[in-house]
């Protein structure tokens, strides 16, 4: 089925919403946890129910590699291969395959790599992603876009964008030629530029869509920037369908962003940084492997009611990464998304209440690394 | 508390018992997964009981080096610092450093070695393994033993288990210097010479023990010298004690044990094997990397009731395994953990239905490679 996307409360630029699949309804905003290879790391997918996540993200040129896109279609799409109930959206490809700088080709048909797994050539058009994001059977696949790097020229930025509307019209066609899985979002591209980001959003609007993206961000581009970006944008995006910034981010950086009208998040920080032993709280990261935790019967937030914080102290979760066990990767995993998937219920209970600037006020920003 | 065993039935020497702890009641013939550093690799408490773990095994010489005693026993012993409410045994360190081949030097003192973690030079004695099962606080410690090799001259082995014998009187000497948090075991050693088994046997039990290891096999031996030494030996040991065979085995050796009188088992195979890829099945092993799997839409078992065989199919634990996927060890260490635990259910079943012959008889002793 087509998403379909309320809107039930605003404030500000701010939307509390509800996106209903036909794997269940997700409440807006929303962060959907990176399920790169058909599982969210370390997790189960009852283990994700129960820490309140309704939709994930798969990336599809991952599972274009490994294990192909036959192997999940032949059990009936991603939902029925990783066991998961709720709604999945698919990435497109194309962030992944320009991660891939010294190994990709660019041409107006598609993008030539050779697959990081093996060596061997592989290829992704505009028309084999929406192939294999139909055989993965998504409730929300993405169209193939030509992800800007940053910093780009005005004229690099132009032309990767022009090429992305075009890939656009060719994903749309592909996608919906017969009876699709789900429903098919765009991706806004233009770069750091008024213009092209406005050129964009034009171009894309001659098409229907059931939701919209913000692709090309959290690409090295300062905070500033990129909030300036979300602030010429946003206002001139459809105000009935939901808005998805892509690989966005830090806690703070999901406030900002949801003050300024953003719907739905993806990002790999949460998970990524629990296997590296760093662990949110308010107002920061512990970094577990300091050795200040070596005697520290304190749980890793003594606020948290996350099952790693009710049973496990920070000199347990300390020697677990020192011995790189299983465990430690589990646990720390558990704490990182209870702590985003917490912050959403924040977010969404404080548009409910009418209160959203006063919370977003009071959140704290730290100065973060990047480097985990 | 000192632990208390009753024997509910009897079949030829089998025994159906029942083993009681301050931490719960352990039915018998018993498995215990290993949980070298405070965690049975990959597994949760909560996992371990679902599947009817109802005692584990602690590794002494690990918890030593990494975190140390001191750190466990901040957190009241090993129960609270890895949040397990069920009985744990612990072994001495005996065998883990013997593993230490070129690290180690035995006197009569002990054993000096150099850590495998860091290189520097550290010691095991029967008083410190005493003092560090006692911080451990583990429900059943095991005497400091010296593990005989295989092979060894009928002179090697007297030497070792003669060492052995004065090590397990210092170990009574210290465990029970003042109140224990739980009960010591005695290990029998002597290779596999009858004399030097029965005599090992009749020094430890000049002493009090609330129950009895086996040590000294499934250390490379043949199969069929194993099972003679357990029928030599086990008549002669008390009946109203428990008989723990150490570090033993494949299924089949679960069972032609049991069949000879032992009523504790641990042993990594099935955790291990499970990391490894290698799924029990009835009857031997599936190696799930193997190529024929990659489209495989059954279970590792038809047959099997457990969490994995319910909602995964082998496609997916290949494609797990083949990516490193944390979730891919969790789902197979169930699988196999409940491969193991399910048989001691059956095993206990047949000797409670007076049926263990019958069940023994049936039971496949497929070939088996040790290398995994």
């Amino acid at each position: 089925m087509q998403p379909r996307f309320e809107v039930l409360a605003r404030s500000g630029a701010a939307r509390l919403g509800r996106l209903t699949t036909a794997h269940g309804t997700i409440e807006t905003p929303a962060f959907m946890p990176v399920g790169t290879y058909g599982t969210v790391k370390a997790m189960t997918p009852e283990e994700l129910e129960g820490l309140g996540a309704q939709i994930i993200l798969g990336n599809t040129l991952h599972l274009m590699l490994r294990p192909g896109a036959e192997v999940v279609a032949l059990h009936g799409g991603l939902h029925g291969f990783m066991h998961w109930q709720r709604a999945i959206l698919t990435d497109s490809g194309g962030f992944q395959v320009f991660s891939l700088e010294s190994l990709r080709k660019i041409t107006e048909e598609g993008v030539r790599f050779r697959s990081p797994i093996d060596g061997s050539e592989a290829h992704l058009t505009p028309e084999g992603s929406m192939d294999v994001q139909r055989a993965l059977a998504s409730d929300i696949a993405m169209a193939l876009d030509d992800c800007t790097p940053y910093p780009a020229t005005e004229a690099e930025a132009r032309e990767s964008m022009e090429r992305s509307m075009r890939w656009a019209v060719r994903s749309h066609a592909r996608y919906y030629a017969s009876e699709p899985p789900g429903g098919l979002f765009a991706i806004v591209q233009g770069g750091v530029h008024r213009a092209l980001r406005l050129a964009s959003l034009e171009a894309l609007l001659k098409l229907e869509w059931p939701g919209l993206a913000i692709g090309g961000l959290a690409v090295g581009e300062p905070q500033e920037e990129r909030l300036r970006v979300l602030e010429e944008l946003v206002p001139h995006m459809p105000t009935d369908r939901p808005r998805y910034l892509m690989g966005v981010g830090f806690p703070e950086e999901l406030v900002e962003s949801v003050q300024r009208g953003i719907d739905l998040f993806d990002c790999v920080i949460p998970t990524r940084h629990a296997r590296n032993g760093h662990l949110f709280v308010p107002g920061g990261v512990i970094n577990i492997r300091n050795s200040a935790y070596t005697r520290d019967l304190q749980p890793i937030d003594p606020g948290c009611a996350c099952y790693t914080c009710r049973h496990y102290t920070r000199a347990y979760l300390k020697h677990l990464d020192r011995c790189k066990e299983i465990l430690g990767s589990r646990l720390s995993t558990i704490h990182n998304l209870h702590f985003y998937l917490e912050l959403m219920r924040a977010l969404r209970a404080s548009l409910a209440a009418g209160t959203l600037d006063a919370f977003a006020a009071a959140y704290p920003r730290p100065r973060r690394s990047r480097v985990a």
